[in-house]
């Protein structure tokens, strides 16, 4: 049976590493054999995109040109590992994938969702079957991630009307598909979080069985 | 008056670096000032882009990794340097274009044209006013090139029916839109070779005159 792939989304400081750890270890624990891949990057072309994506020092990038890099780094992943992966029946866990570029490019950066779709259809050609969303009002996520990091990225020193512009489109997009979302309120303690995370998966597990 | 966009187009050992000089003086002559690019790169962004694009070292590239890299070159040329050149009136020289992506990731890759000439809409918006295809049959261009380098790139070390595919692409393209290129046989002397360019030069000059 093919494997399960499985996607994690939200905003700077939503918490999704200490997420993906848990779910990971649940899985392990079930016997799973997981792939755990991050976006961008994830295979020797991804990363070399991944710091062009990430450097600060690369101010007035094209918003299509950061789109095309997205999905130039996903369509290696795909094909090196994703599509692999899942033929041999692992399960793939991503940190971001597909709706990250929705949220960014297209509620942070206005560019068209129709376009967006077109490269899904061409480089991804499905959606995960699963997709957590930690959800986080922008300025918390801020207070966290700045917590954590000295120098913010290109893409984390964006402006808070930007974040707010991101949330608001994943939000949207937990809406409008509650059978693969599962929404949750990464406000919360991080153990209830992590609990929240594992029922996900649990129920995705059951169905699969 | 808005500047005119020059494209100059040929596979490898075509000789478009000396074209390129010629095609320059030549304008610089009658006093337009010269805006010259390369494809891909000529951005700070797009030469971290062209480094991965031919590095020997990452082989089993995508085939739409290659091209969402392409365009996500050519969009930060279009916006950082072509068209603030010619809404200033200077004329942009460009070493490739978008042709060359139909002729390399579509007929060299099997990519469907389809989706690049959607690319092309997306970042481009519009074609050259001008595409001089220096065109040379494969093993000939091949030989020259071997002869000037002593490492191909990732791409130079394709296989000799690649390059063919590529060549009938030009070659459909440049019959499809007769008056927009200039088809110039490359295997004439360097002299003939520049003189047939500096006409097709000379024409496009006196219809914008």
């Amino acid at each position: 049976m093919s494997g399960c792939l499985i996607s994690l989304e939200g905003g700077e400081g939503a918490g999704k590493s200490s997420v993906l750890e848990a779910v990971e270890g649940w899985l392990r624990e079930r016997g799973i054999e997981v792939e755990r891949c991050r976006e961008p990057g994830g295979t020797p072309v991804g990363e070399r995109i991944r710091a062009i994506l990430l450097d600060p020092d690369l101010g007035g990038m094209d918003a299509h040109t950061e789109l095309l890099l997205m999905f130039a780094s996903r369509a290696q992943l795909m094909r090196e590992r994703v599509l692999p992966a899942l033929a041999q029946g692992r399960w793939v866990l991503c940190d971001r994938f597909t709706d990250a570029s929705f949220a960014y490019q297209g509620g942070g950066r206005g560019i068209d969702p129709a376009r967006i779709a077109e490269l899904e259809r061409w480089v991804v050609g499905r959606r995960p079957d699963l997709t957590l969303l930690l959800d986080v009002p922008v300025e918390l996520g801020l207070a966290r991630a700045r917590q954590r990091e000295a120098q913010p990225d290109r893409i984390e020193g964006e402006s808070a009307a930007f974040f707010e512009r991101v949330r608001a489109c994943y939000r949207r997009r937990a809406e409008a598909e509650p059978e693969r979302f599962r929404l949750i309120d990464a406000r919360a303690p991080l153990a209830t979080v992590q609990a929240e995370a594992r029922a996900a998966l649990e129920d995705l597990w059951r169905r699969r069985r």
